[in-house]
């Protein structure tokens, strides 16, 4: 994708309004938020100056995928050769140090990523900066103040540009692939991970259909190991799928660096009482969280509507996790802004995507989710999964 | 996988050659080593101070997976609650600064991660600590250096115990699964990203046999693409594959945090002359390479010895990177220990694990590449990947 121009004076307002002279990003998620190019292995910088100078020092190997961001100037590296065993930030650091001392900046601070920070996958390993870049920073600019731009990218990240919307959309209508799969792959009798074989199958057939990069994550979860579902990640066992069981089908699907986070869940055989009482509820209060969605709503609102249904059916203590967090150049994490929390200050604005994923857990027994990804619209909401089925027995 | 004895032993004795009077880790592969548990989330601390005393603060989801550490005193904590919104590192730093206050420390270091490393995932997203872990330290240790632990823990992960190496072995024995779907999988008219459907399918169904938590990524890239696999990462796009063609199959496959690197290429048909030649010649300059392997030998001796045959084959510019890198805590890795490069100035030792890689790469034509994991043993070297084919047509 292309970066864009909407996009890149979103960056320079919040670098204005923070007396920012540069920005220095290096984590793959605030690249791609920078030039539209989302890097492999995480030895990319980018470097954008009051100014609207970007700069961006590549490994030679990402060049082409590099090439995304048309407007900045793309200087190469070689991280590895047979001739030198440099350590790889020992090569990248000469280079940008040389590129940063070279800059006429105005006034103002050197912003980088200090804090921790959630990231999603950008390869199956790479780079990990720790503290260098910091100190990178302060040797080319002693007498500047280094300061943190972590609050600044999660809140630029939170609403997304047209293009990046557009870019959420298709990775989102992509998964679906997968969860038609579901429904054929499930039944009794069939174990978690060959179930999720299938799946991780049928998705991976259409995962790079108008992506450069394309892949994604499929759990099953079946029976007592749905309620475990409620933790901060999700697992697939070797658990044996059994009649009258919950299966939970969960989603982590990326396009070019934008991620979806989808949770199906099917009943096997015909639903139990008790499983019709959840399905029931959980619509609701689907329902009533997506009602609540506006521009200028609190996200606290968005969870309490939520939370309400649940407890008035008396799954109150059974939804165990907020209602949703920001989904898009983040995955699976909580505190990716909008927070659809009931301690949230956060105010939902259009353009923001998040989840919505209300959800009942019996610990030890079953666990019932049903997670869209929505964007907030003018108006209200606009769905990015709207396929079937919201909640579905086989 | 239980943490060993012997492994704790070589740790401490390291950190007593280092002065050091505590260490800290927090990147997943670092907590494996010092545990035996192999973090998702990264949200994890492992402290083990020169007395022999380790404790863990986990994420209480995780909990269950950090009893492989048994003579740990786990801590757990809940990053994310219903009721506060807190930073992630906030909630884990309040609980280490109390817990590493009240350790009584002999004199010496603390020692940390604070260089740029090399990791794998451990998950599809987590946390990235940066700079704070330093920060915590300095503040609850004002008086003591804090020191760079990556150095010492990049040599501790090259030699792996016996427990370590039967895990690797077992990681690159379930991951034989994926080539034995291959060569089934492979056929004139068939686009990269089906095949690697197929095969990474095939593998999913086995990849938790034996381990907690198993995945794998496989990558097809055929003809001209199998040319660019010379560059620092694979990956598959949605060629089709002709007849003639030669494919290659990449693989990383984990199980509970170690990790396999194997590669395999097929011929669709019969092989022209010239991919004769490079058979042979990727044949014999393998062989050569696992003779030269021994432990005291020099690591880029085992280099020259793949390298020469290449050369006097006539393909020695297009063998474009080093003949091989350390595996099993890393994956994918050029700089992991020990480097089996031109330059590398590291000798082999008994219960080392690295691949063994020769290649050649036409640029826009075709590429061939055989890569295996091996063990340096007492007297020579262990094939963990003997799986066929070694260089196979279909």
């Amino acid at each position: 994708m292309t970066q864009t121009i909407q996009r890149r004076q979103t960056i320079l307002q919040a670098m204005e309004s923070a007396q920012i002279a540069v920005l220095v990003c290096f984590l793959p998620s605030d690249v791609l938020l920078l030039t539209g190019y989302w890097p492999v292995m995480g030895g990319t910088l980018a470097m954008l100056t009051s100014q609207g100078e970007l700069f961006v020092v590549v490994p030679e190997d990402e060049l082409e995928l590099a090439q995304a961001a048309p407007e900045a100037k793309l200087i190469a590296y070689k991280p590895v050769t047979l001739d030198r065993l440099n350590s790889p930030g020992s090569v990248l650091f000469s280079v940008a140090s040389g590129l940063l001392s070279s800059l006429r900046l105005p006034p103002g601070a050197v912003a980088t990523s200090l804090q921790d920070r959630w990231q999603p996958v950008s390869y199956l390993a790479g780079h990990r900066f720790l503290t260098e870049i910091e100190a990178l920073l302060h040797h080319v600019f002693p007498d500047r103040s280094i300061v943190s731009a972590d609050s600044m990218m999660e809140s630029l990240q939170s609403i997304k540009t047209e293009p990046e919307l557009q870019k959420l959309r298709h990775c989102c209508t992509l998964a679906s692939a997968g969860f038609e799969q579901a429904s054929r792959a499930i039944a009794a009798g069939r174990r978690e991970d060959e179930v999720a074989a299938d799946i991780g199958s049928a998705f991976a057939r259409v995962a790079q259909d108008g992506f450069e990069r394309g892949w994604g994550y499929f759990f099953c979860m079946s029976g007592p190991n749905s309620a475990q579902a409620s933790g901060a990640y999700a697992r697939t066992r070797r658990r044996v799928i059994e009649a009258g069981d919950l299966v939970m089908v969960h989603a982590n699907t990326v396009g070019d660096g934008f991620w979806s986070d989808i949770t199906r869940t099917f009943v096997v055989g015909q639903p139990s009482d008790e499983q019709r009482r959840m399905v029931d509820a959980i619509a609701e209060a689907r329902a009533a969280a997506l009602d609540a969605i506006a521009p200028g709503a609190l996200a606290s609102e968005v969870d309490r509507a939520a939370r309400n249904v649940l407890a008035r059916h008396g799954f109150g203590s059974n939804f165990k996790h907020a209602t949703g967090h920001g989904v898009g150049f983040a995955a699976a994490d909580p505190h990716a802004h909008p927070r659809i929390h009931p301690e949230s200050p956060d105010l939902l604005a259009a353009g923001m995507t998040f989840n919505i994923e209300p959800a009942i857990y019996f610990d030890g027994v079953q666990g019932m989710r049903h997670c869209d990804v929505v964007a907030c619209s003018e108006t209200g909401f606009d769905l990015l999964t709207p396929f079937q089925p919201p909640l579905a027995h086989l």
